[in-house]
């Protein structure tokens, strides 16, 4: 069986839980919690020598870190992972532009708002997120305008590597009135089985 | 026959060359200053919305982007793309470690090193960039003193998209006598065939 090291409020380890419970995969998950030191053990570097969650241990012992690595390897032979050679590379285009592009902004924005004091200095960094999360919203909207999902007209591991800090953006100070086509597909996306709101946004 | 439109100077746009060169493909290089806005014109924007290089242009007029999604493509079916498939996604997990984590360090100290004026207020930012840059280093560090290269013994993609910025890393101003395993690293892909030195190295 699977073991998830993972935090139940981070969208990175949501991504696993949502892969696994819509392939009906069992799996064992190890809530460890990165703001009480829990990913910088010896013990946990030995899984992840960069100290972050999630991480994916094989039922042979070996480990896998990088949220969308992760997804990918599980979704791979599933209808979640393309076979078509250009679909596949246009998947890892939007997987690769969410942690490059849409993670660092909307991701951050999030956990300065719900995680640190409210005297953090980092609250002068909000705006620049937000300006910058702002313009990757408008290119997933003017995609999904176009297309009922991000790579395809079905929901692949793109939708739900995106989905994960998209749907809890409202959490950083985003505001997403004027994303209808992201809220559809919002939508949409939950409409699929074993897809599911992360927990942070009802329980904080 | 591929189109790239790219900017040498760019490590991103780098990482195509040297995938296409191994390969021995033959392709258009379109040289596109986003310092001059080549890369915010309408006409490029409908190529890629995020209005950024690279972009590789089919034979058949599709376009990607993504510089990582891109050389994953091209490699896909060669020697540089492995066919396992934990061996993929552990490629992978290097390069969304490169996207999310090293090159917004490395690649962000070089831009304001060389490209940003001496009076840039983002100056101030290099201290930060150097630490989670070397710490990036120190992870890949503590890689190669046990493998030749960063997935298997063999080279691959992994390889490539984290060579781009890391041989260039003293031009954003790190120190990188501390890392021997990156230096042999560094070396052994440069004996390859087609793998070449960024031409800013020399050309600045």
């Amino acid at each position: 069986m699977y073991k998830v090291y993972g935090m139940s409020l981070s969208g990175n380890c949501h991504k696993i839980r949502m892969v696994l419970d819509h392939l009906a995969q069992p799996y064992e998950w190890i809530e460890t919690d990165i703001g009480q030191g829990a990913s910088r053990t010896p013990e946990f570097l030995s899984r992840n020598p960069v100290g972050k969650v999630p991480v994916l241990e094989l039922p042979d012992g070996r480990y896998l870190s990088e949220s969308n690595a992760i997804i990918q390897y599980l979704a791979n032979g599933s209808p979640l992972w393309p076979s078509d050679r250009f679909e596949q590379a246009d998947t890892l285009k939007w997987m690769f532009f969410e942690q490059n592009r849409h993670e660092p902004s909307v991701a951050e924005a999030r956990y300065i708002k719900l995680f640190l004091p409210a005297d953090s200095p980092r609250l002068k960094e909000l705006p620049g997120k937000h300006k910058t999360g702002n313009e990757a919203f408008s290119v997933m909207e003017q995609r999904l305008l176009e297309s009922d999902f991000l790579v395809t007209s079905r929901c692949n591991v793109a939708d739900i590597a995106l989905f994960a800090y998209t749907h809890v953006a409202e959490e950083g100070g985003f505001d997403m009135s004027g994303y209808p086509a992201i809220a559809g597909w919002i939508e949409r996306i939950l409409e699929l089985p074993g897809f599911t709101r992360m927990v942070a946004q009802h329980g904080l």
